[in-house]
């Protein structure tokens, strides 16, 4: 099998990579050979047997879908965009990179089956985003697709261009929204998000954190292990199962950041707990007071998607895959 | 105020032009300007004393929306598209023209307005193929947009485009969900939807009309006047009612095709009703099957769109515009 990811630089795509070449195999199938490919060239992963190439290619770029499906991959995951506030901000780029790489990438896969049959599995990272205030307290899976920016705009255009594309046989997608990531690994970032992995993951390094919200907010997360348990789920899945209604809003856990700061005490004690800093930001109030805080994701239940039950496991989950099992600080 | 009209050439592009010139304005203001674009060039309106511009016009070809777009018409009316069938059949025509076309304009105004301040109302004719089966009797307005075409898909896409666009600032959008247009003005055309008008036009003439489906087949209806009415008064409406979610499903006539010819009967009498013949056709009967049969439409009614609420009315709408007045046969 040979499998193309999109976007293999980023973390998600750094984590995706790792975990297919630890499994050796989507689906029982061996994995012979992997291209990974994203606007800087990515790492070769340490220990894989097969072919590897690594490239880099600006998907928006004419040409340069063909060129990554000339070599007719099985299995393609799409995990490039630029995210929400750069997409706000440059309206074009926005476009150029979410969209239009997405329609030239789908096109691409198109005139490859025109040339000689092919239609690949391809798995594509949408949004919560594609979802937009006001909203109910949980949002059910036919909730109705009303993004309040540019970048949920995009995301909710490539899921209707993969059912389209999907429908008439070009290809056979699987579009998973993925709930906040959490606890992100690395260095506290600009997102105005950033702060639901900050307060967690700085104090379990012995670092001090700040919190710029009450601790009443309610979100939506799931951890990076459980997002690539997704991505890779979605490339087994009978994608007779979800009809043309190819993107599904992925499992997750409804959180506050109150339930967040009780497991960090439970799991890292009270030193670490001491280390949050309340230091309230109005400008980030008033963004997540927009935000989706609970969803029910029957329907990827369902079809066998998985994610954490409590924030324990999210932070035991962290303790293991990053800090190597240790408690720092 | 001077009005562009793409698609000027169709059906309800006609009727638009001609109830605006009758008009004489929109919203109080003075019409000065008609520019009327098509793939083929659009008949001049009588009776019009303003400045007309008729032109072709590709808009999925490269500077044809800047070039309509450059004389900064202040309301333009879109409703250019290929239909259903042929978007169904060529894939890559149906992306051009109902989502290149879209786009393209979008842009131009976008661009326009950069170069100096622009902000027009842009109406734009959605479709209710933007909803898919399975859904409930009645579709509620937040029903989610699950298309089962390309058409619908490509309408859904151009909905999203409008609301982003809207939300920056960049156009004033509103999007339209016109019903079935009912009774559909000239000929039997090949469109699947066309037997609704076939057997109530062609009796009222005198001809007779092939039934292919079921009487307790129910649909979703307006009359080409209430069309009309409907994009003038998007037109028209304070669009800060909307919110950023700009396209509406419009008011209508859920009925069965009994009831249609019930009302055929009470209207013009059984001599008319004996000349619809019942033919089934089973490619017919499958496709519109899936077709919806009801939508509640409370928010277009609370924001003052109007349809017909008996087929009767509908009929007579039809014998004063196209019949003047009288039944033939």
């Amino acid at each position: 099998m040979h499998i193309l990811i999109i976007g293999a630089a980023g973390m998600v795509g750094r984590k995706l990579t790792a975990a297919l070449v630890a499994s050796g195999q989507v689906g029982g199938s061996p994995i012979g050979r992997l291209t990974l490919a994203d606007v800087v060239v990515p790492s070769a992963p340490a220990g894989f047997t097969g072919k590897v190439d690594t490239l880099a290619s600006d998907l928006s770029a004419p040409g340069a879908a063909a060129a990554l499906v000339t070599s007719r991959p099985d299995l393609i995951f799409h995990l490039a965009a630029i995210v929400s506030g750069e997409a706000e901000a440059d309206f074009e780029k926005g476009y150029r990179i979410n969209l239009d790489g997405m329609r030239f990438l789908l096109e691409a896969i198109r005139l490859e089956g025109q040339r000689e049959a092919y239609k690949p599995r391809l798995v594509f990272t949408s949004s919560i985003a594609v979802f937009g205030a006001p909203y109910p307290e949980v949002i059910e899976d036919e909730f109705f697709s009303t993004p309040l920016t540019s970048y949920g705009t995009q995301k909710a255009i490539c899921e209707l261009l993969l059912n389209d594309y999907s429908r008439k046989g070009f290809v056979d997608g699987v579009g998973i929204r993925l709930p906040t990531i959490s606890i992100r690994p690395g260095k506290p970032n600009a997102a105005a998000s950033g702060f639901f992995s900050n307060i967690l993951r700085e104090p379990l390094s012995g670092i001090e954190a700040v919190l710029p919200v009450s601790k009443d907010v309610r979100h939506w997360f799931a951890s990076p292990r459980a997002a690539i348990g997704f991505l890779i789920h979605a490339a087994e899945l009978d994608t007779k199962l979800l009809g043309w209604r190819r993107s599904l809003s992925a499992p997750g856990l409804s959180a506050t950041v109150g339930e967040e700061i009780e497991a960090l005490r439970r799991v890292a004690g009270d030193k670490a707990v001491a280390l949050i800093k309340d230091i309230p930001d109005a400008k980030i109030i008033s963004m997540v007071d927009g935000w989706p805080k609970n969803f029910s994701a029957k329907r990827a239940e369902s079809l066998g998607f998985r994610a954490e039950k409590t924030f324990d496991e999210i932070i035991r989950i962290h303790i293991e895959d990053e800090l190597g099992g240790k408690i720092g600080g």
